[in-house]
């Protein structure tokens, strides 16, 4: 198993087509944006893979932003082949995000997950997340 | 009232000076980031200020970023002045910043707030928002 961040120079057709494929067993209904577009230097978002055997079968992000409030980073997209899991690859990709928001000196990590991941959640709280006395609310604007 | 955008070029110590002021209201224990921070163009977060009489009353931010699932708006720093509540200013500052995330073609807009603050939720369900199956879990590393 190796974890690498991807860059605009690593990036290839191939990895493209194979997180394209990865995702999808997490939705395949919405919309993907393009690792191409997510890549751009003015787009703050580090995006970790992992890869077995030299298939791709987990990603993770972190997009970075400065508020008032602190330095934050947001997770999103934690997704695991679903023929991998139980190995603990979801760890590995969440340690490794979290090193790399060490690095940047990031004051906030957050994320957002569904009530009834009770896998997910566990790996969150184990890796010292807390959950928040706050709701998410959202809003489709496309 | 008047709301405008904040740029690097209309940012002002006296700006800076009231910004500061009016968020140790809402949390005076926490450090702030300085907006000069905020407002560097590689950092994409939208700060909107509201003036009355010209003082700053208001602030609402919105970080964007781009990830797989879609290009996101994350709401932060929503205040206003304890002397200035019940006059539609909140109101006010989230259609600016919805407006500026039409304008950059965003899929969704996300924010959290506590489960107790019964008004901002009325006022983000208002605004059509609504509350995601999902819990919010942050890290603190600094």
């Amino acid at each position: 198993m190796t974890l690498e961040v991807l860059t605009p120079e690593t990036l290839t057709v191939e990895i493209q087509n194979q997180v394209a494929d990865l995702y999808r067993q997490l939705n395949d209904k919405n919309q993907q944006r393009r690792l191409k577009e997510i890549l751009q230097p003015n787009n703050n978002v580090i995006v970790i893979i992992c890869k077995v055997d030299g298939k791709i079968v987990g990603t993770a992000l972190l997009s970075t932003y400065k508020v008032i409030s602190g330095y934050r980073g947001m997770v999103d997209d934690i997704v695991v082949d679903s023929s991998q899991r139980g190995k603990g690859i979801g760890r590995k990709l969440m340690e490794r995000l979290l090193d790399e928001a060490n690095h940047m000196k990031i004051d906030e990590v957050l994320l957002f997950t569904g009530h009834h991941r009770a896998p997910a959640i566990a790996l969150y709280k184990s890796l010292g997340f807390t959950l928040r006395e706050s709701g998410l609310y959202n809003l489709r604007l496309n």
